[in-house]
């Protein structure tokens, strides 16, 4: 699908700042896929739709995640991990985007999980280090971006859990997973 | 078992300080046990044996993980995580001892795990607070534990992970269930 056709299906989903973000999320994705080796039209595509899903009603969203195969306990945890994997879903439907790799980019780009592909990092961190956000901590994973694509995954994941654990907020086990398998990855403790 | 025959058992397999330690959570455990209405034999013998396995060599603990039903991720998860569920089989097949929730409460008393019996609770919590700790924060979860057992574990859970990410250390998947757990029960956030 071309960018322009791309972005303005996105942009009646989105409010204005939410659809800034996603052009930045699309810059940064494309560089990262540059310097990393990841496919650069996979990217820009997953950056656009990453979050197709974030305005969508709240009951809308757990419609769709109790009557299709997208993980249940998603719904103990926070809605804020929900767009993710209902918007995976949705962007397969309702576009008729059907890369599985853009897709699953698409589905684990808040949580992270084990075993991630070059794809899903580069969406996973442009989301996170994109010009546009100010997390306590950022400037640091983006400089490490510039070097270390599995670091500065880790380190964003590692400043999420710090995040939610200081806010004695839950944490949805795919983010743990994340954590600990991008620890594995970079030759961590154990 | 009796006590003292216990006590004896166990002196035999730790150094001195780790024996006194032994004491201590013996002695919370069996307050906690009274307090929280878990059994108090129960409560003393899983405490007695939680540590059995700790100056066992690592080749040896090793050794079990991979020949006997226990979970093989341990193996991926620093040492100090094996000595609770290496520790529990050996207290069944060199001791004896065969009930299943002290056996559980040895098991997983330095993790947690989701799911947490009151023994389980009072024991990890009592290995974590006994008056010799002086972990981070500590007092803090010592004052909470006079009234809520289950917030006091959560904040224990807590500490661990701020501890472990702090030192870019992994977090054993049990760990982080039973943070996720025990916030659900004290009504925390999603």
């Amino acid at each position: 699908m071309q960018r322009d056709k791309a972005l303005a299906i996105v942009e009646k989903q989105l409010k204005k700042p939410r659809y800034e973000h996603t052009i930045r999320v699309m810059d940064t994705s494309i560089k990262l896929a540059k310097q990393y080796g990841a496919d650069e039209k996979k990217a820009e595509l997953a950056a656009i739709f990453h979050d197709y899903a974030k305005y969508r009603p709240l009951e809308e969203m757990k419609r769709w995640i109790i009557a299709e195969q997208l993980p249940k306990d998603l719904l103990d945890y926070h809605h804020e991990l929900w767009h993710g994997p209902v918007g995976a879903l949705m962007v397969k439907r309702e576009v008729g985007i059907s890369d599985p790799e853009v897709l699953h980019s698409i589905s684990v780009h808040t949580t992270g999980c084990v075993g991630m592909s070059v794809l899903d990092k580069v969406v996973f961190l442009a989301d996170y280090i994109e010009p546009g956000r100010a997390f306590p901590g950022v400037d640091e994973v983006r400089k490490v971006s510039e070097k270390d694509l599995d670091k500065a995954c880790w380190m964003a994941s590692r400043n999420t859990i710090n995040m939610l654990v200081s806010l004695n907020r839950k944490v949805y086990p795919d983010t743990f997973h994340a954590y600990n398998d991008l620890l594995n990855s970079t030759g961590g403790n154990a």
